[in-house]
């Protein structure tokens, strides 16, 4: 271990210059905006500066590149200085920070990748710390490279549980890349926080949740300089560094006094910058290199196939949780760079064969789903891998913020839920996923598959591993038949739903569309109408976003307008809203709807399809009803 | 301070006799469902023996009093163990425990309110903590009674960031009245959990987050009745026990092995039995009579009414989110069991205003949303308070589980977002509720309330307030004006949507259909073309669930079968979806529907509602498409 040499008098008043440049930037740019927090930025100015300008290595001109440390924002509403950092070490002209929040700038409210270097949007407070674990996973793990990753959290946020999910799971896995600074300023948005200034109680709880813990003035430019070092020094455990600080440092009657929160300084302004300037050098420009980063990474491939193509016999029962399970370790034969992860779940997600396949490329989350569908997001970031993540489909909803969140972000994390609806049976209502299609649906340029039989399965993993956005795969539980072959061509892909007519004739006079386990009932009502001389379209949407209106719509027309949806879900934002919207402008058309219509109890798959108005009784019944209407 | 008695040789062989039949119900019972979790049941036989028949005082007859000491199985997985408890409590027959998880029963796979010793279901784990504090804090500081609230949590779950926001807020307010055990069997569903039995880490954790904490051997009756004893009797601090224990104990083979997750034992079921059987020494009955509760509390009256009626001018600017903390003040006033509660977002939300009014009715939750809305669920049990849950409406995402869970729960708790869609500006996406409604939707039985004016706020938060089931109002930050009278007849109820017609003419050519920022859009868009000689109708829902499918098809079909929606929220499961879900049985009618197509960004809010397509001039060109198609 080197010798720590303090930085000498002139960097260490730089520093400090900076930090004030950066409160200044940070007061003139939330006036121009007439919104924005610029006190919550003056807390982190000296944090920022340090970091900026004396610890973190980075090439200025690529931001994003695999190379360089990471840098996530957990406290979003300070975007103002990040910006006014990525500004002073020049990677746009200072005088852009004064377009911020105007729409016709990238800089945004909270920071968005918009911004090439944003990774991940900020601003729901409390889930930066488990992306920046999913980047320091993925540098010590995955790329092996020594890039290091910070993390600047508010004490208002750290109240999130989310953060103590991230706590847990950085010492778990010895992330001594990691450093999280917890920006300790005492005041929330409507009143002091929880702890206020009591450093012993928050060092406490981070030393016990395994970390190594400093606590430092956060003002003191020397200290932060000399706390960094002795954190880039300690192997085996990530550093939190504890940053006592006053919220709106450095502007006189505005410091560590309530009622500031994310109010520009407006008239005070001026008097305020001329405060904050009295205690600068020199003004600048500094023209600081920041320290460059000494490995050089390849980029990713991140073009995915089944190593192999599904090899079922038809009518042969498996299911879909099963089928996520065999085809991750497909592709995760053809890639190596896809990894997965599972929230203690992987035996009944099947996730266990990828962990089994490659031990090295699982990561156990445990029951903490936040921090676990943040580790994914933040596994994924500057395409470093390929992430699936897996757990009960009813436990995304756990985590339904971070997910919003990783849309904003532009991931491409994939998600795989398994147990989807009332067809797991005894295990209850809390098990049963019966509003993940609405949640997911619900998320800006998602894809959801919803697919029917093992082979389609394989080949939504397939797709999703290639696809843009966030992608939801739903699986379920109950052993179901191949219906399609294994050269079943829905491996072509062009942004739209991949329909399969499953059955129709010339004489249908309903289309039926189910999907998985209501597909199957379909098929059983099929034969049973037929008997009775009835004929019905059966279709399976494959996809339930983007869902293929116009196949759709065509069927429709061919059966009488005749529409019946059937899902095991409940009726919102669900498979019928999906079709009910999709045909809504076209007249001729009218759908009915089956879906779980309350909350469900126990009892067996079979049962509550029935007693639920989802088994193939009761599409008869509504095929029936509609055509004697 | 009285001295602690050490329980006679008798009664402590009594306690351990029951463990044990504990133990053999819940083999019995998961043997003849052929599912469940009796290893996760009998690492906790003895805790839960301890607390049913030495340490909880409740009247058997009727386990829901108020005056009764609470009970939350957080692990409740171990569901077995719990029913096993009451009917050796002499709540109903032990052989009504072999119909578990069966269609005609009660004893669901999970528990849930079905049942009236359930005061929250369980299943999704960590969430129990949140709502035993909210049942902790309602006890201590608006019942002011001396019941006690007993929560076992499985170790597994304790990696819930839920669980350390619940502990986090049980030692702010000092419940001293609140016990959590922590059922310490070591082993995960997969595998281990992450930390094992390492019991140092676990009371370095919690007593760090300000409990007091006993390390304890869970399966030694006399050293659990001692502690709990103990427990009682800690003033100012809420008591944490850590069991250590073993999943499977009491079975040879079983007990601390791997792979004994969610398996009945099937076949080695009777061994298993028998083993268990030699330990006991009376089989009973033991006819043991708990405890009773030594105060008496009264019914609370649930019925609320304004204290005042609404009194705004017409055309006077008030955002809705005003209005709502107006009502609410105006409804804590007719009604002392109103409660509210926020995530440091009071000043904005202006759940200020009844904290500013009510102070001691008002709890500060932080920057922890799974907690605050447990919390508002846990305060809302047994109808002990109307409790009305207030933070920004994007952040009500973080919490979706614990609001899908507490719709399973039967929560009457009421939820008020603010800051919903584009029209809140300048902040960006990741403050803007685009999904809010689609979320709310999905929840089995809720309300989904959109107000539009200051009017129809206030009666809102009144019919909230009297409405079974999850309600959730969408309030906006703009400054809109009051368009409905004050004496507008809107405080009738009937479980159907409360659906205004805003504008009509006997010449409307189309239906317009949009909510607060996009009803004033409508609205100028009807100036706009009445001007250019074409009359639209323009509607406010008011609900978005219920809709009033009758009313908006009565009017499409005055209107030409033409119905247009506009909506402040993403394109799935919103208002669009559900007019189109609510009218698609219906020939003759086709919807179009605007709302906003992809992720947003900062700007003004009037040039958001444009750039997203959802301003006045969209409305005016949808219509004239609609009309020239």
């Amino acid at each position: 271990m080197s010798n720590y040499h303090c930085p000498d008098s002139k960097t260490v008043q730089t520093l400090k210059d900076i930090a004030n440049k950066l409160r200044i930037h940070s007061i003139e740019s939330t006036n121009a905006s007439n919104s924005g927090h610029p006190t919550s930025c003056c807390s982190a100015a000296d944090v920022m500066s340090v970091l900026f300008f004396n610890v973190m290595s980075y090439t200025v001109d690529e931001p994003r590149h695999p190379n360089n440390d990471r840098f996530v924002l957990s406290k979003g509403h300070a975007a103002p200085i990040l910006y006014a950092a990525w500004a002073e070490a020049g990677l746009f002209p200072a005088s852009d920070l004064l377009e911020l929040r105007k729409l016709t700038s990238d800089l945004e409210g909270h920071p968005t990748p918009r911004l090439n270097f944003v990774d991940v949007a900020t601003g729901s407070l409390g889930q930066g710390l488990s992306c920046a674990a999913g980047m320091a996973y993925t540098g010590k793990y995955f790329d092996k490279a020594d890039y290091r990753v910070y993390c600047l959290i508010g004490d208002g946020e750290s109240a999130e549980g989310s953060i103590w999910e991230a706590l847990a799971f950085g010492s778990r896995y010895n992330l001594d890349n990691l450093v999280a600074i917890f920006d300790i300023n005492r005041l929330g948005q409507s009143e002091a926080t929880m702890l206020e200034h009591d450093l012993d109680v928050y060092k406490a709880r981070v030393e016990a949740f395994g970390w190594n813990t400093y606590v430092v003035d956060g003002h003191d430019v020397e200290a932060l300089c000399k706390t960094f070092w002795d954190a880039s020094h300690v192997k085996g455990r990530p550093t939190c560094i504890l940053a006592k600080t006053y919220k709106g440092q450095g502007i006189p009657g505005v410091a560590d006094a309530e009622n500031w929160h994310g109010k520009p300084l407006g008239n005070q302004a001026l008097e305020a910058i001329k405060a904050i300037k009295d205690n600068i050098i020199n003004a600048g420009p500094h023209n600081i290199i920041p320290r460059q980063p000494t490995v050089t990474l390849s980029p990713v491939n991140t073009s995915v196939e089944l190593s192999q193509p599904p090899s079922y016999k038809l009518g042969e029962v498996v299911a879909t949780r099963l089928a996520y399970g065999t085809a991750l370790v497909k592709i995760g034969k053809n890639n190596d760079r896809v990894v997965a992860m599972d929230g203690d779940t992987k035996n009944s997600t099947y996730a266990q064969k990828f962990k089994d396949a490659f031990p090295d490329r699982f990561i156990e989350c445990y029951i903490a789903e936040q921090n676990l569908v943040g580790v994914g997001i933040g596994c994924g970031t500057r395409n470093r891998t390929i992430p699936f993540v897996s757990t009960f489909a009813a436990f995304f909803t756990r985590a339904f913020d971070q997910i919003r969140m990783g849309a904003i972000s532009q991931t491409n994390a994939n998600f795989v839920g398994s147990h989807a609806g009332v067809s797991i049976g005894e295990d209850g209502p809390s098990q049963m996923a019966l509003e993940d299609i609405s949640m997911f649906r619900s998320v800006p340029g998602s894809t959801v598959f919803y697919p029917t039989d093992a082979v389609s399965t394989e080949r939504a993993v397939e797709l999703a591993a290639n696809t843009k956005g966030i992608c939801f795969i739903r699986t379920s539980r109950p052993n179901v038949p191949v219906i399609y072959e294994n050269n079943e061509p829905i491996c072509c892909w062009e942004g739209k739903g991949m329909l399969s007519i499953v059955r129709q004739s010339a004489s249908d006079q309903v289309t039926v569309i189910g999907a998985c386990v209501t597909l199957y009932e379909a098929l059983k009502a099929a034969d049973i109408l037929a008997e009775r001389g009835v004929n019905i379209r059966v279709i399976d949407p494959f996809t339930i976003k983007p869902i293929d209106a116009d196949t759709i719509i065509g069927s429709a027309l061919q059966t009488g307008g005749r529409i019946i949806t059937v899902e095991d879900h409940y009726a919102e934002g669900g498979l019928g809203e999906a079709v009910a919207g999709s045909v809504s402008h076209q007249s001729g058309i009218t759908v009915k709807r089956l879906f779980v219509p309350e909350i469900p109890r126990s009892g067996k798959s079979e049962e509550l399809l029935e007693k639920y108005g989802i088994s193939a009784n009761c599409i008869v019944k509504a095929v029936e009803n509609f055509l004697s209407a």
